[in-house]
């Protein structure tokens, strides 16, 4: 049967690579490599690196292929997803079918960690149950950009004892502030840490973190919440786009002393 | 100024150093080695073969100390661990003042990833307070038992677009049922999840996660969570020590379908 591994990549920092990961790329026979427009060459070139530099087994195929592009016109957020998903996988089972024998593996690079926001997994999951191209397949676990914005900053994720929500922009106002005491806050196209008003209320926020371009910004949300937008709407400028992420707090450590 | 790596190593397996937490340990001029008692020998073997796997420069000493325990009479949850953060405080201090010179550097290696559910970087900065031993400080990411977890069971993390809350056994009954359609547990002593009665939650948990004792059962709450509570109780009374995470679910992926 073929084989698919599913490996995190880390965010940026070749250095987030894992033995495990850095094992998994190197018994692979295919490495599939996504074309994703020129825009975020910075993210391929990363992909590129981290290639270069372990994999050490000579014999080892890369294959590119184009991402079919997420259709928007007449539906849903969720049903322009739901049939983007569709789409990839049925370019996938071409690619495993065309460049895989069949006791052949292959290997995707997932940036971050494959768990998180990500649907490579959902995606070959897919394609077994198209039922055309019997597969197995592994997930190898990679430093996500959650753990990158908390170690960069130097805070922990949690407080002590405390629960975290990880959410979107389009669902924070949900959960934060009110229910969540940390929330950390991913895919924010809309930047809706600046719509709270909260005086207690302090980010840590990181842009392409791990790379050389990483930038941090951290303070009372009422204080930086236009030093952010500002460094935000530049960087994305002067790059062609941006990833960012961003954890917001109220509350301390040992603050619910009974 | 003396500096400490706080490392994170993963969670059992070895392979899931990263190349960053390599070189950082290699860089050291100490590690510091917890003594924690005989029961969790397993997790000391553990420490033991990642530095000798991966600590190739032999100039580092290796320096133990013993972990005070935690005093719980006389005082809230809450209280007790503020004063066992203390009292680590001022034994890491006397470890710096003892074993450093002014401008070494020494490392820890935390479990997992040093931002969740872990103090050391709390302590560290304690001892910054403090005030007697100026220190620099920095984190390595490392991978989470919550990524062992999602990878052993398969699993994405969150569904898609949606929010994912990490909690206590504690502070469960808060979010899920009810907040949470997606909700982790760490660092439950009274298995929370036997007390959730609802027909449309799925558990997926995990115990030894990334060791050769690894155990994973998934299911319907309803139907696996008997098992799950027999298989804790008896591999609990085989190694004297147990350490399980949990993801509970409920719906699916494209379910908000507007
Ligand atoms: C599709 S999700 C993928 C997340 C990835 N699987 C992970 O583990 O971090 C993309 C989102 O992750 C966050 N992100 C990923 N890499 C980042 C980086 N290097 N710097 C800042 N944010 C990042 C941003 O919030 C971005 O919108
Ligand atoms: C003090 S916290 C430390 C968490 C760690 N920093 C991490 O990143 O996973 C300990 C809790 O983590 C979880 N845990 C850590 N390692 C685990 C493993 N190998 N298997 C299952 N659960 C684990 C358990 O819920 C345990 O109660």
């Amino acid at each position: 049967m073929r084989h698919i591994h599913i490996v995190g990549i880390g965010t940026g920092n070749p250095e987030h690579l894992t033995v495990q990961a850095i094992n998994a790329l190197n018994a692979a026979n295919v490495i599939l490599v996504p074309s994703k427009g020129a825009a975020k060459t910075e993210l391929a070139d990363v992909r590129r690196d981290i290639c270069q530099r372990y994999i050490t087994n000579k014999t080892i195929r890369f294959v590119d292929y184009d991402v079919p592009s997420r259709q928007i016109a007449d539906r849903s957020y969720v049903q322009s997803v739901d049939d983007w998903h569709e789409e990839i996988s049925a370019t996938y089972e071409r690619l495993f079918l065309e460049h895989l024998a069949e006791d052949e593996s292959a290997a995707f690079l997932v940036w971050g960690d494959p768990g998180l926001y990500d649907s490579t997994l959902r995606i070959i999951e897919r394609v077994t149950a198209r039922g055309k191209v019997p597969l197995d397949y592994s997930i190898i676990p990679g430093i996500t950009s959650i753990q990158a914005l908390t170690a960069s900053h130097r805070i922990p994720l949690n407080l002590v004892g405390k629960p975290v929500q990880i959410t979107t922009g389009r669902r924070l106002a949900e959960s934060f502030p009110g229910i969540a005491e940390t929330a950390v806050v991913m895919l924010d196209g809309e930047q809706a840490f600046s719509k709270i008003v909260d005086p207690d209320a302090y980010i840590y926020w990181g842009a392409y973190l791990g790379t050389k371009d990483e930038i941090i910004i951290a303070g009372r949300l009422a204080d930086v919440s236009e030093r952010i937008l500002a460094t935000r709407a530049q960087a994305r400028a002067e790059h062609g786009w941006i990833m960012d992420i961003y954890l917001l707090r109220k509350g301390q450590d040992f603050d619910d002393r009974a």
